[in-house]
């Protein structure tokens, strides 16, 4: 087919052809715009856009649109650092720590500012790294926001969607036993030993109910005198808290611990929170599920470490917990370091991502801090503290080599007076008792992860993705702020109502972290979530758990939600394969890793990329993809390449 | 509220009360001959419904309906006979076994009669107990038959049923947290550890597909060079037989094993049965998964009884695998028996059904059998042979013990052209090629059963419980055999078709073993299933398996059946525990076991009957349901006894 022809096929009139080419380019802009934060932060881009970007850029008239992009050489990410230890290595090693250097640090409008010397600093030229620029953030915001609004695109991104959706379906009427017969010829390969990763899951809710159960009545057996509690002073031995709480462990229950969610907990996203409270006891997780306690976080530690060894044991499946640091005081980095290597938490098995709460409010009512700048600081100056000057953070140092991540984590469906935009108040001014509004937080979250990842890239130290939490409920925005600065999200259910967002989330093969069982107890019937809708597309999705102890029931809560997803949505093997090599793509497993999981080639686009023998998915499903993808982005390119040509009646 | 009065609320005008008076007579007259059925075969019948029942009998007019019930005093069930070891006893011991005695044994009709000797033999004189009769089951079975399609019955049970099911959401609203608080509020006592039995599982798929694979790989590693195949003589080692598949056990897969229903089998009984050949090859069946072959069932065994280890590791677990009985030839139950015997295959987690294919068709037309009377006979006479001569079949003897019921099974959907009365052709007569329908089987497998229950109860011995599936697909009909013959069902999907049956097997409190994940791979959607629905309403539903090989993913497949179920349709922990509950007493646990789990009231009703603090099901709930089965029945006996006043205009 020829371009013209392609284009007569999605549009059939000459009116809709203005239409058609007007959406491309905001499409395509926006990928841009998409590619130039993630190459800033050493995010990923998939490569196959790229290269469709790059031709377009030759046309004449994006110059234009490209004009406030910041020009920069696509970075080379698949040599990225890997500071896993080997088999064999003692992953808390202290050797081998880089050298401190005199460099200065300040914060200025809620980012980390690098300068070489105090010279430096005091003439306030910093040292020569991206740093973000707001104003130009908010233009790109803006473009992203009044596209996904604007009816033409609406139309074409609502027909192409529909379009992947029933070529899927003819795809899958047309090969699946063909995909099957692939699979049948695999040797020793088959869905339970394929690598999994569980992409989204709180270490506090790691474990399920049952084991943590099991987990309290055993500490009780042994440790019932021992001093666990320091209550304002007043120590309490274990005995003494299950005495004031008028309990004996031995008679505890899973409904009396009471940490799983049921029908309570639909669209009460508040009363989901205080399940984290084993009986409704704020001492016992103080007691259990916390790094920084009377015992130093011992007994978390150990649940943390029973499931990692699970892992350990079934081999194929790794997880990637969220700790948590409130940004309430800069002590907390140390002390969960501190923990992690004391209590040599590390597994083979799991990559670690960093939690920020998105609760400035609580923090500033209760008078923690000042202001919104000072939450920030808390957050990030440590990291770049330990990354200028490892030699003093040999403890951050070496737990920084298992980060891969950070999350950004509360309830969206709360809604927010302020609208962000570059006349907002510098987050030094932000010094109302108000929550900033989710892309506030964002904006700010990405920009310092961005300066240090190129800080920590110079000093050939590990960069950090951007994972947060988007589009689990509340305004669809939340969703266009993350375009543009998280590397991949959790959730993405409100995909579901922008046609032109999920379309971008396609083109840009964004990673979405699902976990529909989570979603069935707090905001979306399992039979209404879109994930099956979204897979079959072609969207970027993996499973995960999010809280196995409050959503799952047995011991393999990850195999539990492939199993319900399998079952439910009738998926085939292939599709649950897929699924899993998304889970490692998505997932912060070091290129090694990846090399060694998915094949050595995973970073090819289609079927080149694939190893069947490692995968399990299909060469005939790999060159579905690859090609359908190629196909939307050249109708894109196609459009602007010929403008001039398209703009004139033919 | 007097009973006029309840009335007017069912029904608010007088021409409708008419109408109710015969629904209720119908629907009476139709317990009456499910009471007889069961009492007749020592099976089940609730005490509420039964109480209910004889205060009906005491209402004149009923003397006319009842003219051709066989007169009968209602049996104790509650002291049955557990043959069952105590701990540390030699299940497999061949002492104490009972005496010979010089009966004599013959079919007439397709049924076995007992004679005291040879000399009543010879006088057609046959032991006095009860023995069916073809026409009453026939004129009983019309009744069923022809309610269910009256129309004023059919409004009647609709209406009464939504009533059933808007009370329960009333229920539900009223008294959620009120029966959480009570759970709450038992010591150790939780849905983890109430007992569970699955109360549907095939023997031949009990293991999940991954169990299956790693087993057969482990065989090979260590018996490669063993004989395990008798091809017409030519014997061919482990490792012979995967040369000859083309096929290196280490490079099996689960997706070339191909065990697993897939969405290749909805509606498809016929693919679904060929997935029990592993690899599709019938040799593997063969090796793996029969008693009866070269390695003499070793293998087989080895897989199911690292199926009871899991279960007695679990504590809580219990099944009721099934195994086949064909009725080929009569040496069957002699193989079982040995089998079971030789490779000590009891478990205390276990109790065996035995299962018959209803295949008469396959065999009549490979000329192995002459008429369906021979195979009746193959099935039955051993089983009375073993009664009368227990020490000439002492392993038979020994089985029998372990052995709790007998199941129909096959597919439901296919039709039959033959139309099941007291016309058709005897068994000794039915030479034909085709099948006898779903009824006839059921009749004559139900006759043999009464049969020997009542002489293995005179022996004191144990007894059978007919549990056949029912109601899978297929015509309604089956439901109706069922509601006469049948202790308890498997499936019962069709009872949504039925308002009359649906309500009748509500009153009768008929157990219903359901397998939704089954369904949902070859019958119904998930999100269609009745389950959910029936509970609700309160019928007697269990949860089971049917074939985790074929339909589970994780290592638990009855937890992962009940925790799909808990999600999908957010049932609560009480809603889990009736359920559990139910299983249990639908099994065919020793009243002993049923004390031990239940408490040492259950078989008393309502509230009395449960022991919380093993059954963690709430007292509300317990009541609940009493009080609702007791409303329904008394609107039924206040119609008949009030039906000259209500036969006049008030």
């Amino acid at each position: 087919l020829s371009s013209v022809d392609r284009r007569r096929m999605v549009f059939p009139c000459h009116h809709h052809l203005e239409d058609y080419e007007q959406a491309a380019k905001s499409l395509l802009k926006a990928l841009f715009i998409r590619e130039k934060y993630s190459k800033l932060a050493y995010h990923r881009f998939p490569r196959t856009t790229a290269q469709f970007l790059r031709s377009a850029e030759n046309a004449k008239y994006l110059n234009s649109v490209l004009l406030f992009l910041i020009n920069f050489v696509p970075s080379n990410h698949c040599a990225d650092i890997c500071p896993c230890p080997h088999k064999g290595e003692d992953p808390y090693s202290m050797n081998d720590i880089p050298e401190n250097l005199d460099f200065e640090l300040k914060m200025r409008d809620g980012i980390i500012y690098v300068y070489d010397n105090a010279e430096a600093l005091s003439k306030n030229r910093p040292r020569c790294l991206p740093y973000p620029d707001l104003e130009t953030f908010a233009m790109d915001l803006s473009h992203v926001l009044a596209m996904i609004a604007d009816g033409p695109t609406k139309t074409y991104c609502h027909r192409r969607l529909n379009f992947l959706g029933s070529k899927f379906y003819l795809h899958e009427m047309l090969n699946e036993m063909a995909e099957l017969k692939e699979l049948k010829g695999v040797p020793h390969r088959d869905f339970y030993n394929v690598r999994k990763v569980d992409t989204h899951i709180h270490a506090a809710a790691c474990m399920n109910q049952k084991h943590l159960l099991t987990f309290i009545q055993s500490t009780y057996k042994t440790d019932a005198e021992r001093v666990v509690l320091d209550k304002a002073g007043q120590r309490l031995t274990l005995k003494q808290v299950f005495n004031n709480l008028n309990m004996d462990p031995y008679d505890l229950t899973v409904d009396s611990l009471d940490v799983h969610a049921g029908r309570q907990t639909f669209h009460r996203f508040d009363k989901f929170n205080s399940k984290y409270n084993p009986v409704g006891a704020s001492e016992l997780r103080e007691i259990y599920l916390k790094t920084d306690n009377h015992i130093k976080g011992e007994y978390f530690a150990r649940l943390i470490k029973e499931v990692a060894h699970d892992l350990e044991e079934s081999k194929y499946q790794h997880a990637e917990p969220r700790l948590s640091i409130y940004g309430r005081s800069p002590e907390e980095w140390e002390s969960l370091s501190h923990w992690f290597i004391q209590q040599k938490v590390h597994s083979p098995n799991m990559r670690w991502i960093i939690q920020v709460p998105r609760i400035y409010d609580i923090f500033k009512s209760r008078k923690l801090i000042a202001n919104f700048a000072k939450m920030l600081e808390n957050i990030f100056l440590p990291l770049f503290e330990a990354t200028v000057n490892p030699q003093k953070h040999k403890e951050l140092h070496v737990f920084l080599k298992y980060v891969t991540g950070f999350d950004s984590v509360d309830d969206e469906s709360k809604h927010s007076d302020h609208m962000f935009s570059y006349k907002s108040p510098k987050p030094e001014q932000w010094t109302t008792d108000d929550n900033p509004p989710y892309s506030y937080y964002l904006f700010h979250m990405y920009a310092n992860i961005m300066v240090l990842n190129n800080l920590r890239k110079e000093r050939g130290l590990s960069t950090f993705q951007f994972r947060p939490h988007c589009g689990e409920a509340g305004s669809i925005t939340h969703l266009v702020s993350a375009f543009l600065t998280a590397d991949n999200i959790s959730h993405g259910l409100n995909l579901k109502k922008s046609p032109v967002l999920q379309y971008l989330y396609y083109l840009a093969q964004v990673p979405i972290a699902m976990s529909p069982l989570s979603n069935n107890s707090l905001f979306l019937e399992y039979s209404k979530n879109p994930l099956r809708e979204f897979l079959h597309k072609g969207l970027c999705v993996s499973l995960s758990t999010d809280d196995p102890m409050q959503f799952h029931y047995t011991k393999e809560a990850l195999m539990e939600e492939y199993a319900i997803a399998a079952q439910l949505w009738k998926l085939s093997t292939c599709d649950l394969c897929e699924i899993a090599r998304n889970s490692v793509l998505q997932s912060g497993l070091s290129h090694q890793e990846k090399k060694h999981f998915l094949g050595a080639d995973y970073l090819k686009d289609g079927p080149e990329g694939n190893d069947i023998r490692r995968t399990n998915v299909a060469q005939i499903r790999m060159a579905y993809r690859h090609e359908t993808l190629c196909n939307e982005l050249s109708f894109l390119v196609d459009a602007v390449k010929s403008e001039v040509l398209g703009s004139q009646p033919e």
